[in-house]
């Protein structure tokens, strides 16, 4: 299994995949279309990135992704320490420096044919890491994103818990084809209430002075968020979770999203709004420098290990 | 591809599945865990059942499906001639005479590497038909369903369409977990705004008097409520669609639910209320008998075509 062959260039170029208890390339990672993850998307998720070798935060993802699988009730085979070290090993297999690397779990099929029950589901893992995917396009990015404010309204919190991370997009589907259609890059959405929440694949962030506010609803718990409000105290600024107001969001400074991939997005346009001289702000790029930085710092990298550390996962 | 070896019996005994434009069995039906059908539930199904040699209702299903595709901006290889084909051919293959039989088009994967763009998506046909499916078991069926009254409430038609039908069952699994851990066999879900909506895989009647009713809002219209509203003409009954408060199932004679998997389909109990005599109301069991006489009505019975008449559907 540490043959080279194996590793980016060989059968594992275009990434590597954990599926029913076995590594294999991407193009055999699937999923039956009897799934439940996929027949009533009963499924829930995290993304973690490696940047330069290292997993970003790689506990936290864990954390995130073990609470989401305690909420809806899921429990794969594989146990934290194994899933760790699974995520290890798609990414050395892949050969990859700097990857895009996701967990799932589903709830599988019924072991009782004909049950409707998901308490009769056998759960299961998938994992893979595929090379580094930008949420917004770089060259976007540079410009500063132009954010459509969607028509549709993000789903309540009381009916699909955002902060259990989900493949439930339609919402945020439905404001991406809006934005498209008014040749916008991407939307955020606001809730019922008239509140923001986020966007497809992205928390939301205002400035206004000092102040770096996020939602406080409607919206997953980023890690790139977490570690935005983390770098604001370093750099003299207010970072707070909050609710945001229509009228918050027309009077702020800046804007700008932040996913894993992807990091600090700079946003230049918000609906028929330009910010600022139609390029990102200078707040936004403090933090966007700050976040980049962080990656060399100890306490969030874990260094990808090789393949001879993470030997054996696979059943005989 | 006639040779009887290849029906039920066969390779094809599990059942028989259309995917990527060609016929497989079951086993083999599967879908990348990277295709957005997947990974952000962006996609529409369908699903008809035959009963004994004939589809029911296949025109009504067809349109639906046609319907939630358009209004998803789905698009598949196949017109609508080549899947009506494609389901005949799947249902004789499994060589079922009764049978669930489900059709989806996915999203896909992005045509442009990276690409986050639904516009850049190849859309993909997933068709299949299995030995039929109860949603609730015959035996509960028999002596009437007990219904848990969720806590969860369903997503707002604005965010989620429901009558574009969707894999997105988050709030309806919820309420099944919760129906339960309380011991109930199914759940029902009321909107934010305290008006009824449906079930896990099911539409909700109630029945005052010779008045059947079913909800207006957050709701599939469903093909089986559809059937249900035309026959209570014939048996002198009102059916309607109206928004249903707390109160009017409170106070309701009778409660039944309706599916393709499983037809009208008794209920017994409502939350802590029992119904009549703890078994199936007579209204119900008028409407049960009627919807499973209409199955040999030529109008809504189309008989499936023999391997012979659906050939040459794969590429060469
Ligand atoms: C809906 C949604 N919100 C927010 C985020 C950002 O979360 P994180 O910073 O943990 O990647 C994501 C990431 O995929 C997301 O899908
Ligand atoms: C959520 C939901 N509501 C209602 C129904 C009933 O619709 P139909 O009678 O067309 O099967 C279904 C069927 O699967 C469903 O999934």
């Amino acid at each position: 299994m540490t043959d080279q062959n194996e590793t980016g260039t060989g059968r594992f170029a275009g990434g590597a995949a954990w599926v029913r208890g076995r590594f294999v390339p991407m193009d055999e990672a699937v999923l039956p279309v009897t799934d439940w993850g996929f027949t009533r998307s009963d499924v829930v998720y995290d993304v973690v990135h490696v940047h330069d070798g290292a997993f970003f935060r790689l506990q936290d993802h864990l954390d995130r992704f073990e609470r989401a699988m305690a909420r809806r009730r899921l429990k794969p085979a594989e146990d934290r320490a194994a899933i760790e070290a699974i995520l290890h090993r798609c990414v050395a297999l892949a050969g990859l420096s700097h990857a895009y690397v996701a967990m799932a779990c589903s709830r599988g099929r019924p072991r009782v044919a004909g049950s409707r029950r998901p308490e009769d589901c056998d759960n299961h893992l998938i994992a893979y890491a595929i090379p580094w995917i930008d949420v917004i396009p770089k060259d976007v990015q540079a410009r500063g994103a132009h954010l459509w404010i969607a028509g549709t309204p993000r789903v309540p919190d009381a009916s699909v818990d955002p902060t259990v991370k989900n493949y439930q997009w339609n919402d945020l589907t439905s404001g991406l084809l809006e934005a498209h259609d008014e040749g916008y890059d991407t939307a955020i959405l606001f809730d019922r209430d008239g509140f923001l929440t986020e966007g497809p694949g992205f928390n939301v962030f205002i400035v206004s002075g000092d102040r770096v506010l996020t939602p406080d609803r409607g919206a997953l718990q980023g890690i790139t968020r977490k570690t935005v409000l983390e770098l604001c105290d370093g750099l003299g600024l207010e970072g707070r979770v909050a609710p945001i107001t229509r009228e918050m969001l027309d009077e702020a400074d800046e804007v700008f999203t932040t996913t894993t991939a992807g990091g600090v997005m700079p946003v230049s346009r918000v609906g028929g709004r330009i910010l600022g001289n139609d390029r990102p702000g200078p707040v936004t790029m403090r933090l966007y420098d700050a976040y980049w930085a962080a990656h060399a710092d100890p306490r969030y990298a874990t260094p990808v290990l090789p393949l001879e550390a993470t030997a054996g996962l696979e059943a005989a």
